[in-house]
């Protein structure tokens, strides 16, 4: 089973409307629903076993599942650049579970729009004998124009673009893949910073080296990274498991940063003008096709940049 | 565990937003995005075991189930009067459950949105070891207007309503369930032909007796059905379960027919007007809630509603 392949047949055959701005395989679709703003629209889930375990030595309290069901979805509102407003979520919950814990799932899910000012305003709910998930759909705003209906999406890099990220990379073991702040904030920021000048957007998911190919594939561009450059989480740091910080940093999934590619005079006003809490940094630039995905490593070496996929620790596909 | 005490303590908690016309508990949420039209949004799921089955007498193709999947969504669009625009699915697909398989599901979903005209705008995808689940978000346009932005709700029944039902009752056996057409132009034709005469709308999906008890709760109203005027489906008849038709008409879940409480005068020019294939007939009034649930029998007497629950087949939870 391939997801990638599956999900390019869908993607091609998926039935569409004239509201419809961008379809299937961003982040988010928008919709261009009023004269005055834009309509992100996203569907994510959390299942048992594959994004977070309820037994063992990682086991996850139900209220941090909750948080993590809803804030993996907001990541993707704040990667189009747009700001949550309604949520609806679909739980299906193991029949031994009881009642305390589906309420404090509940609160984990509230607790995440009650951070970022939007609603829960439906759900839908079951119980079945096998395997909890959580489905979290939202619609965010953002503003009207341009092709993508004003939000941001992978395409758009063009070479020359400065390579930025929020945070640090790597970070996604000890538990901050349950407890992470989605970069919302720091999305709105950017957005005031740099404006237009934001070409391409991504939240790493995958790891930054899969997503930055996310980021080439759709802008039909290639690009070069700066290992010097690369914020590497302490948890990434000496873990002994035989992976270097810089496996950790391109390979982990599920750091929740932002990965954005901005025209160079927008990207060096927005590193000025920054003032938020969470780090912005360039770690690399944007470049033609041809040129593929490129490393420069710390010894001045110039490197193919590693394929290095999604290897969360609880495994099962993404 | 009660889903009804978690659905309601879950309403009374859930975060909200001055764009939030309708809540948590009715069969759509409401939002108030653009002046011009009113913003439908739902959540819904179908689960392995209790949705459909996968082996045995009963199993049903993948096809089956993707349709199932959105048209069950569709369908409460429908109760709430709007039209779907765009919809985003998640997939946990079982590990041991083919690509063809997958392609089939896909199908399923995309056949329905093709037969209403709707996008397919996004989905995520995943596997794991357990349990087909299948989640469909959707967002609808609808009139601008009035308390509930447009929408019809489960709430505005008022005593002298004519009680109206479309097609026939007790029909979700021989596998209705998987392949009914949700009654989405039906709802359109009601709102041409009705206008603002219809004060409440639910789609019955835990049989006559449930959901015309929320028509009552949410309008703090009673009703009274009549059993000569019930439509019953050829499946309900002369069923070998020891149940009467009466029994399946009033308890069978998954019919999907739309019931609603329409203004006397509009409700009469409605049946006079009526020219759609799918039969719409009158089958109570609402009453003041003083009077209760009742049902006239055919005998003449005037008796208690029974309260009969959701028994689907495949049973599980609701």
């Amino acid at each position: 089973m391939s997801e990638l392949s599956l999900i390019k047949r869908f993607r091609a055959a998926a039935p569409t409307h004239p509201w419809v701005k961008v379809g299937p395989g961003q982040d988010c679709a928008v919709l261009s629903w009023a004269a005055d703003r834009a309509l992100a629209y996203k569907i994510d889930q959390v299942v048992e076993g594959t994004h977070f375990v309820l037994s063992g030595p990682e086991a996850a309290a139900p209220r941090r599942i909750g948080w993590k069901a809803m804030a993996k979805a907001v990541s993707d509102i704040a990667a189009a650049g747009c700001w949550p407003v309604a949520a609806t979520v679909a739980v299906n919950l193991r029949k031994n579970l009881d009642d305390a814990f589906a309420m404090e799932l509940f609160e984990g899910l509230s607790a995440c729009c009650k951070r970022f000012n939007f609603a829960l305003c439906g759900g839908d709910f079951t119980t079945s004998e096998q395997t909890l998930t959580l489905c979290v759909s939202l619609i965010g705003e953002g503003p009207q124009g341009g092709p993508a209906g004003g939000a941001w999406t992978r395409a758009g890099a063009q070479p020359g673009d400065w390579l930025l990220v929020t945070g640090e990379l790597g970070g996604s073991r000890g538990g901050k893949h349950l407890d992470f702040i989605p970069r919302l904030e720091e999305s709105r920021r950017i957005r005031e910073l740099a404006g237009a000048g934001v070409h391409a957007c991504i939240d790493i998911t995958d790891g930054l080296s899969r997503d930055a190919a996310h980021i080439c594939e759709e802008s039909a561009c290639g690009l070069r990274l700066e290992e010097a450059a690369l914020p590497v989480a302490v948890t990434a740091r000496n873990t002994d498991d035989g992976r270097s910080a810089l496996e950790h940093v391109l390979g982990d999934g599920e750091d929740f940063e932002l990965l954005l590619a901005v025209e160079p005079n927008a990207a060096q006003k927005l590193l000025a003008g920054w003032d938020h809490a969470t780090p912005l940094r360039r770690i690399g630039t944007i470049e033609p096709a041809a040129v593929g995905r490129r490393i420069k490593r710390a010894s001045g070496a110039d490197e193919a940049l590693p394929d290095l996929g999604y290897e969360h620790r609880t495994q099962g596909s993404a």
